[in-house]
């Protein structure tokens, strides 16, 4: 049997990015309670946020017993700083995105998820707007992208639906319990602050050597980079080693542009 | 894979007892859409029924592309009508109603209406009001009882996620849980041989950099360097990407070493 106040406690984050109905957040937080989960973080609301706000009242009343879970839902102003404290990101998406990353069903997440929240590593699921889902930029921000076994010619979940979906699988899997195998790394995850702050350096240091071009093509082949270095799944040790490649690598270059400019003096 | 036509021509039925929300029976109608499920039958909405109906017209906007299913959905007076026609029904509660029936969760009430499904027996799953769910009559009615693994302490659903989670683990059983789309490696994956080209081409970057300490610790860097980048699962592509990144970043260095050892002449 699954301690259920160990379940509870690291359970994974529920991240809304830019949710337009409060009656979809409280469906969602209604579906976490369902199934277990218990954090839950808004990105910008479309209406706006805060006690006493017409938003979150119809989400509180949607929610019906999950209220707690709205009320304490914490708001961020942008998706990279809601994932900052996490280990491991999924966006979900109902299309393939084109992006070099792995994709995972409900089931195949959950099964990943309960051996991760096994090694102490902070999970989170990203889920977009109502209408327009995920930019390719965010969806650029997560590990790996999580999509549902849907119907091609239906392919568009409710919001609320898509969360209890996930919360679903993995209430079900935390469940059977049983981890079979732990996680072999030697050194904690690098949290996605951590690892974002090594993507910043590593574009800074391109930027200062002339890799990109200048045009519009940049910010895809910063996302492209980005998705590459994604896929290591970063633990501390391996942030710091990757920090001193870039540097040992662009270092000389500074040292010689330093002596060029001095040169010219 | 599957025959879609056959699987949505067989697929099981929902049935919808005393709804009370025009906007749940359209939520429920869109994830039956979602998930391979196309027959609706209401017993007796409370508000009514009809086209032009305000109940109607409510599950219509909630339904969104699912609207065919609302308006062909068919209309009963009692249960034992709505179900007269089928071969095997299944009553969904969420609590224990102390009768002596087997129980199942959904997934394995999908293991088994694939099996029915493909011996053309036709398959019935009666879901109750929002707020009472079904009587106990009506629950006696069925052959087998459907519930959630859900946490004890919130174990209400919302009615469209009820249908949405029978509806989801049908089809995930249905397709063999596959999802439409997987990692998109837009280009081949690297040979072995590409990349310990690229990884040789790091090594010299770096040795020529001074990243290296020129003692014992060297092979031992370099590995854990090698092990970090074999995560990637490289692309040719993303060779071609990570090789143009080190060529940035040194280039300039190396731009700087050659202006420097042309000062010494």
């Amino acid at each position: 049997m699954v301690d259920q106040d160990a379940v509870l406690s690291a359970s994974p984050t529920v991240i809304l990015v830019r949710p337009q109905m409060g009656e979809n957040i409280g469906m969602a937080a209604r579906a976490m309670a369902n199934f277990g989960l218990a954090e839950l973080r808004l990105v910008s609301p479309r209406d706006g946020w805060g006690e006493g706000s017409s938003v979150m009242n119809s989400a509180v009343d949607a929610a019906v017993g999950a209220h707690p879970i709205v009320r304490s839902a914490k708001l961020f102003a942008t998706l990279p700083e809601a994932v900052a404290d996490l280990h491991r990101v999924f966006a979900t998406t109902a299309r393939d995105r084109d992006q070099a990353k792995p994709v995972v069903s409900p089931a195949e997440w959950a099964a990943e998820a309960v051996v991760r929240q096994g090694a102490a590593q902070r999970l989170g699921v990203v889920f977009g707007p109502e209408r327009t889902g995920l930019s390719n930029d965010e969806v650029g921000l997560a590990d790996a992208l999580l999509t549902f076994p849907v119907n091609p010619v239906h392919p568009s979940l409710n919001l609320a639906q898509a969360v209890s979906l996930v919360a679903y699988e993995w209430w079900k899997t935390a469940q059977a319990g049983d981890v079979p195998f732990r996680l072999a790394h030697v050194t904690p995850p690098a949290t996605r602050a951590m690892v974002q702050s090594f993507l910043d350096h590593l574009d800074a240091a391109l930027e200062a050597a002339g890799y990109f071009h200048g045009n519009a093509k940049d910010p895809i082949m910063r996302r492209n980079l980005h998705n590459i270095l994604h896929r290591v799944e970063m633990t501390e040790a391996d942030v710091r080693t990757l920090r001193g490649v870039v540097g040992a690598l662009s270092e000389g270059r500074r040292r010689g542009a330093a002596r060029r400019s001095g040169e010219g003096n």
